[in-house]
């Protein structure tokens, strides 16, 4: 299926399956609207999924991966050798995103879009290599049209191809050492700011890594101008390989009318080129959190999306997503199995 | 044990702990302190419990109920024969807490402290009946002070009774009707604010019902000049008997060193209580979330105490706490299970 299939298959969401469960929503046995922000939330899933009791049982965090030329700017804490070491770390379950999992019961699946090393196979990782970590956007394109294409495309085929074991819900994560740098310049470059407004701390660079953040954003927006207007074209002058797999898998996702449970920066910025490509997209996603990093805020405006979550994390993975998991299972779990008034024989509001 | 034996065996939190999961925190495979207020929260724990690996496996929600006269002036949209019948509700497991029990593997008891009608016996279910409803603390007094010392103690012996099946946090919810008024009596009382700063809509009463409430409030207020310094005669004055045996279960919670998590109105109008009585206890506290109740907000501020969630609540029952068990658990999951940057062969930040 190519990307404009993909995009054509986003659907809006299903008033009728919202409309029954506003409606089934006051007749549980509690005062109309106490449930606050989870009822809208029931309402939502509602609409995405078309289903009047919609489950979340298979819960997928996808964590897409890739390297990042610009790391030779000193925009990093962290050394990009770390990229391929959080990988096997989150093969063998020590991450902060596999303890969040086993939690939620969700499975994790970690795909190389273009970590700069090769990876041994292992059970639940994909390999979906377009690069060797991506181009110095200081000083070229992070990579070519073709390859952008190729990273949505096959972010999108991994989503297919889980849909298959079951699919309710879809966390995206990443991992990729230096990868704050091109999200910023997506964000940037989409919504007309200075490298300054959108540019954060990433893993923790001091005040001097920071203003390296800046300069390397001006830098790569000055040299590529990318259009703004073309999402394949900000994609290969200043993204990711794992961004690119994160907002085809974003598409996908919405094209199946699954739920996509937005993380933090990174994801977000992916979620921005999803929406620009298909603006339809947007209402298949639910923020989970605001994170720390500066720019995120901004994203979620943008967006129209206010977070559940507000907990000043800044890990990236997936990991704020995972953790609200469980308030959107909870969400839906009160939804078909609470009693109704008539159910329960408790009086209704006088 | 007495309340002032109680009081007296509420110790500081356990400071070497705290600091040995400062140091484990900055040795796991994640950026130091990107896991935010998930992090403070197992120091805050570690501190509580004394434990360098604290866990949350047994989760106690603990529901409290009672009438309360105060329901004859009109201050509440749902009739008082709504408390037995959410009892019954909660007994068959068709309400909002026993969905979100079942979700975060805890385990709901609920206790009688003064509901106004006899309710049979049924597993989980604890009769510490108190009185057949309050008075109308527009008129006379909640309850007597012996009242008020029994209800305090009766909540503390459930806890102590729950502690010999495993008790590793507990979350306090409550169910009665009209219960908003006396919360917001106590919380004017103790604040020295005006009932209207602290009356909130409850379940939902119009603009009239909410001057009732206002008026309610002031005249009990007027009546009864409760001394703000002496929580026997707040209790017994404009109280109710659930509220007191939730200030009673807080205290032994934390003479016991379990964590204590905070739900909305009601349940914090009863940890005003009980930290009036035991400064200390509020260490053992954590705030789940803001409920949409007006006074919440005040109330958490005056407890020092920053919500996890904000998600417009108002349901009580403990449900706001119970939406945030998973995230405690996580906090707790995240510090004992992930990978040291050692273990998983992981450069550290240059």
């Amino acid at each position: 299926m190519t990307i404009d299939e993909l995009i054509a298959n986003i659907r809006p969401l299903d008033e009728a399956a919202m409309q029954a469960v506003r409606a089934r929503q006051n007749r549980l046995t509690k005062p109309q609207g106490s449930l606050g922000r989870l009822e809208d939330l029931s309402v939502q899933i509602a609409g995405m999924t078309g289903q009047r009791a919609p489950q979340v049982q298979h819960k997928v965090i996808m964590v897409m991966a890739g390297d990042h030329g610009v790391t030779a700017e000193g925009v990093s804490a962290y050394p990009s050798e770390v990229t391929p070491q959080m990988v096997e770390n989150f093969l063998n379950g020590g991450a902060a995103i596999n303890v969040l999992a086993r939690l939620s019961r969700a499975r994790v699946i970690v795909v190389d879009l273009g970590v700069a090393t090769d990876i041994a196979s292992h059970p639940g990782f994909i390999i979906k290599k377009i690069g060797y970590g991506t181009g110095n956007i200081v000083r070229e394109a992070a990579m070519s049209r073709e390859q952008a294409l190729a990273a949505l495309t096959a972010g999108a085929e991994v989503v297919f191809d889980e849909a298959k074991h079951g699919l309710d819900i879809l966390v995206p994560g990443d991992m990729g050492i230096g990868n704050t740098t091109p999200s910023a310049a997506i964000a940037a470059s989409i919504f007309g700011k200075s490298a300054g407004e959108v540019v954060g701390r990433g893993t923790g660079v001091d005040e001097a890594g920071w203003q390296r953040k800046v300069r390397a954003v001006d830098a790569a927006l000055g040299l590529h101008h990318p259009d703004p207007n073309d999402v394949i074209d900000v994609l290969a002058k200043v993204g990711g390989f794992e961004i690119g797999g994160l907002a085809g898998a974003m598409l996908a996702a919405a094209s199946r009318r699954v739920p996509i449970l937005l993380d933090g920066f990174i994801s977000t910025a992916a979620a921005l080129l999803a929406v620009k490509l298909a603006p339809g997209a947007r209402a298949y996603m639910i923020a989970a959190h605001r994170s720390q990093e500066r720019g995120h805020a901004l994203m979620l405006e943008w967006l129209g999306l206010q977070p559940l979550l507000d907990l000043d994390l800044r890990l990236g993975e997936g990991s704020g997503a995972a953790l609200a998991l469980p308030i959107v299972e909870a969400a839906c779990k009160l939804l078909t199995d609470m009693a109704t008034f008539g159910e329960a024989g408790v009086s209704e509001k006088a």
